[in-house]
């Protein structure tokens, strides 16, 4: 998820790339990636010899360093509400997820666990929704921004936490229209990748979950 | 420390504001409050009836609105290193404290665990070392930015969780430097405010590190 949020980023504002994957079974622990991240952690870019660590961190230097289009407003309480949209969804929503992925590939999870997991990510999808209330298309304002990005690679992605959005109408009129991108279209991991995925993120969950 | 580096950002700027202590033991669960945050969260800041979440966001929503004195660069390298940095406090050197803490409170913490932490503040103290390399009294070019309330708060709190700064030469002369602004004096937490709220931070990190 952190490294589709930089991933749409890129191919929104067309910044040309090359892709570099990086298996999270052990790749991040090689010597070669540790002297670009010793954190071992992706994404991580490098421009014409520029490191960024942190995808958030990377979403600032794609929009001060690309600026067109504009990813970002103007506005003081624009700013905010991305900030605010970004900040929710990665300190609240992400950890959330993972009690709920943890159960999904079969990890005996505590209920009242499960239970907090769920009753967080329900207020983080309202305070979402009610971004939308004002017949916006996006989250923050008239246009696109990466409050979209980093909330919508992973609301878009709840389907797969078998997580329906039928209680969010708003949300999910969003969250179709998001995926009509081609940014999106690109980008979602395909069945055979995710289940190939599979071992090894019961592996890290159940480091994590315990 | 979420919300000093709000109060630090306040008082730097000269924004006039009235603070409201929220105690961590129940306040935050009271309806008035999670009316203004249903995350149950501190900081939140209420400006002209705006309500800004998440400490982050708030720097940002300060920087827009209130712009002078700046604490922003505008160069995209140095606004990279800015979020590096503040990424790597809330991401990496923040959740290593808790064992830390937990440990000096005295909660039986594994050994692994406690290593672990240690090792991610060595490396998070070593990545804002070396951005001092260049004779910079700041983390980040030739002025105070959001990067060293952010990081600096952190830092220079290290010495009451029994870590001296001694390895990190560069680090302990920008430590010593912060803390000799005035609004870092003015918003040092005082012993017997630490003590008083020992019981309850053993009670939090009792749950967190479970």
């Amino acid at each position: 998820m952190n490294a589709r949020r930089v991933w749409v980023t890129l191919l929104e504002k067309e910044i040309p790339f090359e892709p570099i994957l990086v298996k999270l079974d052990g790749d991040q622990f090689e010597a070669d990636f540790m002297a670009i991240n010793p954190f071992q952690r992706v994404p991580v870019i490098i421009d014409e010899g520029f490191r960024v660590l942190e995808s958030l961190a990377i979403l600032d230097y794609l929009e001060a360093q690309y600026p067109s289009p504009a990813l970002m407003p103007r506005d003081s309480q624009a700013i905010a509400l991305v900030r605010m949209v970004a900040m929710l969804a990665v300190n609240e929503f992400q950890p959330a997820t993972l009690p709920l992925t943890g159960s999904l590939v079969g990890l005996e999870v505590a209920t009242p666990k499960l239970e907090q997991a769920h009753q967080r990510i329900t207020m983080v999808l309202q305070f979402y929704e009610d971004l939308l209330t004002e017949h916006h298309p996006y989250l923050v304002g008239p246009s696109f921004t990466l409050a979209d990005i980093v909330a919508g690679t992973l609301v878009t992605a709840l389907p797969m936490l078998g997580w329906a959005l039928d209680a969010y109408p708003r949300l999910q009129a969003w969250s179709d229209h998001l995926s009509q991108r081609k940014s999106w279209q690109v980008t979602t991991p395909q069945p055979q990748v995710i289940a190939a995925a599979i071992p090894n993120m019961t592996k890290i969950l159940a480091q994590r979950l315990v």
